[in-house]
């Protein structure tokens, strides 16, 4: 007979009744019908709050680029391993390619002239460009240039490949709900072609997606629907910087607190996320400011994208500067300071890109968030 | 006794019960009791689709432009007559200041130095500028200037005034769904200060709403929450024109037909239309194309823009140029054919701003549309 | 050369600009144009607050039920008038059938063995049973059968007849949003089968639609789907008295105040009206009961299904009992006082049954009431 | 240092680079950063289709009764421990209380005169009686009496205890959310009163929740809102069994295939799914009947309610009869006959009662379902 997974004994927790020989016999039938009673269970699944599995973390964007680089020698991307991306592995999360229990977060690595193949997957991503340019994502035929500071959402099952035009390499940032898909089990992944025609492989500065969806408050009448994932394919930067800096100019009145513009990537066709599990924000905080302490269900992971600072969430804290990723998890408070240093833009202002699974806990009844002012 | 409003008579339409005394004795009967039988009206309250109340009818700019310039010599603006608008008034209507049964158009006017009173009402409303700059409208304090081509819209109950800034006179056109809130009996109006504080006649190049809503696809965090109308109060020109551009170079297979592109202008907390009664959408037809003829329930009022072209609308027919208005009634086919002409833009493509009652059927289940092929 | 319909003078209104002979002039080339200035019929067109073109009145029911009666020996039911059907006329509104500027309800008679034949049209409609039974509605091929108490949706474009199975004539009313669709000409009609075959001639106890929607909470898997009007054809008097019994009997926390339940009919596909045009509710008004004086945007007819009682609306005063209608135009204030009888149910409870067209005004954000507490 | 949690060798999967010292050296960069890369992953993270961590299984009701039974007299039940409640763990998931990846399925049981005490939290729970009655649920002060049949859903954070009225032991199933909350870190919970006062510990018949929204189609005006989990706290038998048995009377049509009936419990505010996270429904599948295979992303609990039948998960079958559960495990196909037994009801159909993980994948665009036929 196979030995039983389930292990039960009368010390499981506080508040259990007497080990006696019945109860033992009790427990001994519990474990050969495999069940779990909640007196021995109920502190650790049902806590009073949030105890999250993760921990805050920091990852340094010069290592990370140091070992994509080297990847980049070493090992060829194509069909299988599909992509030269190197995920955040948070410390407590057991060594698994998971930034927090729900988020992928990842260096993604392009030598000059080559591609990744096409594919898709029902996990919803997106890429961020931190710094370089001169890769095209093509999405269902749709070539996408990618520039510092650019934002390209990719929700689930969209067709894509990427390929790098230029004469160097180039890296950024894949973020993902891999870890929430594979935890509910609602995975599908399809391969497409390994490398695509000549005729999807051009680079044209502006994608289609952009031209028919990236004016602002403008629909396009024959293509409107309302879709889960956002048609609009790229959010430049200079819509994003243009955004931020209205908002901090317009004073504190529309800042969520003085000193800190944040706005939101939104879908064209529903004024909602821009993608159905991951919400996106870009957070601008002037020299000097140092934010409220303020937590929410569910995790982000950030990443710097210009200024340097200091950040706190929960009992940790790090000295970040640009590219610098790290995790907050949930429940847990971030609280962010804004330090000017010498090599920084004339602002001297920390800019900060932020992704979370806030979209799953709000559709589902469960977003809770608190400031501490 | 006073006089009963209903008059009946065996006569009344086809298939009517023979015109006996005890049906005389009846109809005295309803007469007296204020009561109308089905039989004798459902083929003019129930037809079998929709026979609008309104005509076909195009207003020729030129003359619009004439006698707003004279009212603006003889008719002075301010507190009880609120606004210098003119309205057109669709000849089936009954001398009422209609366009069409549910859509006000007028022509609005501002002398320089001008102040037209602040107030708020129900009814939801926008202003188009076909030529002409100089003016700002004030809404809640947030001054936005208006020049040719901008659409701004004005949700129900927004405080709003408008002030001429310029040394000449500014025209424009006004939208409302004023006789559609006449005939459902919604409407509540108030009236606010008669002249605005210095402090609010700023003209800023950009108004605050534009700093905070018009980046494509970027929410303010502090400011997001749904909204029945747009909290963007002004949709600029070059934006809609980029649009409509891009459109038309991407091709057939994105624009609703042949050399026809269009674009809808959205509320960016909805991603619905602009306004909670009126849809608001802009066409360009390029130079040479005719376009399927095409009806819907509802009505709408189209405006040249640009370009110069032929428009049919049932039986009627004009040729129509810059700045010209005309009106497309309930399930009447309309077709246009853009005609290049000499003083016309370089692109000879006709530009049509339309605004039209659509998301009041949509949104009660009542929404038909037909294209002929 | 046809006279314009537009007739303009400087007299129209208060805070008019002087009669000089130059606006005279410019008053004719308004009325040539078609045109018409706003500063001469704001007041009307744009009031402070809601002023009814209709007037509260009351019809009595014995006076509709006789006189519906001498129509069904006078008057055949047949293709063509489709109905024998009675309609409200307010008598502020020009003798047309309107019980409201949106709403019409009439009384429909059917003598024993006769059919209505079978239509369908976008407008919504009911029917209520004040009395009597031995008509089933057919819906899609769905009899549907109709006794006293029980409310039946019927939305926009469903195929529907009536046919009397008994051995006595059947009157009963029916609420339509005729005056709205006219207003707005959103109006389609077809006609369906003169005489409906045998094997939909049947008379179930029940209809399709209660036994797949009746249930408390539960649908169908199989025929879910989201759509406009109510799938379920027949709310049944025995459920809604007890919804209303059970109300009263929880106490003061759960009405709408002391002494006042109120239900409201929803379809179980949306959990919103029960049409999408009409709201229809139930108020049972405990004896001795005053209502505080309420009024809203949008206008109600009600018909007393028992009990007796005093009605004020607005400057109006009625006494009414069984089967009486009377009307509330917008934000005209009603009050109820319930007042027992001798010949009423032993509870001497006033019920009233309700329908409005609340929907336009909350699906296009016009909504308002206001309760004088 | 701390030994990094990172393992990573070249031999990870298949099409992985060769293993020479650059890469290795390479590996341990990754491992000292805390970095995984895909490649090596791939595999497992994003399979073609959903490879479920867990295994079909079935728990025969007899055992768990007698357990359940044991435990109601060695373990008190009370504060800390909170319920005695039994939970169904998975043998492929660890050892841990879970009986799908995201679902949480127990056996819950109270003695004569016990109470469950008082608290409140995010998980979402319901009940459901496969026999007995006497206990009440009392939820914000509203007693709810349990039967055979009921179905009582307990949305996130509503206050609730349990306290038993009868002679006898009560025993019951218990689903709720809480692996998906533990696995997203959305868990908030809260003590309540240890025992209830006397005015709470009442029997009354019905539910105050089921005289305001267990009426079919009808809403409470004084308590309408829209809320996340259904108001309705208690779905009775009577009315799920007369569903079932109508929707199989009207036939094919209206079934989901031949022969088989499916109701699902709704929210009266939303028409949507009871609970925020979890869909619930009731099959009936008359005596014979084979169901053909169908699969869905996501993962189920069925317990037989009534009757006796053949289920077959992937490659597991079971014999199943009254209180036996299994589990469907996302994306493996299940197929029912139901074999009449001497033992069940004359009908001879079998009962199936089924909770999902369905809404969590509705909700976020990742639902799919095959049926074979």
């Amino acid at each position: 007979m196979t030995e039983s997974p389930v292990k039960l004994t009368a010390e499981d927790g506080p508040d259990q009744p007497p080990a006696t020989p019945e109860l033992e016999d009790l427990y001994r039938g519990f474990e050969k019908e495999l069940l779990v009673p909640l007196w021995t269970r109920i502190g650790d699944l049902m806590p009073q709050q949030p105890v999250s599995k993760a921990q805050p973390h920091r990852w340094e964007w010069k290592h990370l680029v140091e070992l994509a680089a080297r990847s980049g020698e070493l090992v060829p991307v194509g069909r299988g391993g599909e992509r030269r991306a190197i995920a955040l592995a948070n410390p407590s999360l057991g060594g698994r390619p998971y930034a927090t229990p729900t988020l992928w977060a990842a260096i993604q690595y392009l030598m000059p002239g080559e591609d990744a193949p096409e594919h898709r997957h029902t996990q919803n991503a997106f890429r961020f460009v931190v710094e370089g340019s001169g890769v095209w994502t093509v999405v269902e035929g749709d070539a996408v240039p990618m520039r510092r500071g650019d934002f390209l959402p990719q929700a689930g099952m969209n067709w894509h490949a990427h390929h790098n035009a230029a004469e160097q390499p180039m890296a950024w940032i894949d973020g993902l709900d891999i870890p929430f898909q594979y935890d509910v089990e609602s995975q599908f992944f399809d391969f497409g072609r390994a490398v695509l025609p000549d005729a999807e492989r051009t680079t044209p500065a502006r994608s289609r997606s952009e031209r028919l969806w990236g004016h602002p408050g403008l629909v396009p009448v024959s293509q409107f629907k309302v879709s889960a994932g956002s048609p609009l394919l790229c959010y430049r930067w200079a819509d994003t910087d243009a955004a931020l800096t209205d908002q901090l100019e317009l004073g504190d009145s529309y800042t969520v607190e003085p000193g800190h513009a944040v706005v939101r990537y939104t879908n064209p066709t529903t004024a909602g996320d821009v993608l159905p599990t991951i919400r996106v924000q870009f957070h601008r905080i002037a020299k000097g400011v140092e934010t409220a302490p303020r937590r929410e269900t569910g995790s982000s992971v950030y990443q710097v994208f210009d200024g340097a600072g200091r950040v706190t969430v929960g009992d940790f804290s790090w000295s970040v500067q640009r590219g610098d990723l790290f995790v907050v998890p949930s429940w847990m408070p971030l609280a962010v300071v804004s330090e000017a240093s010498g090599s920084d833009s004339d602002s001297g202002a920390l800019d900060l890109f932020q992704f979370s699974d806030a979209p799953i806990f709000s559709k589902l009844n469960l977003f809770r968030e608190e400031v501490a002012r």
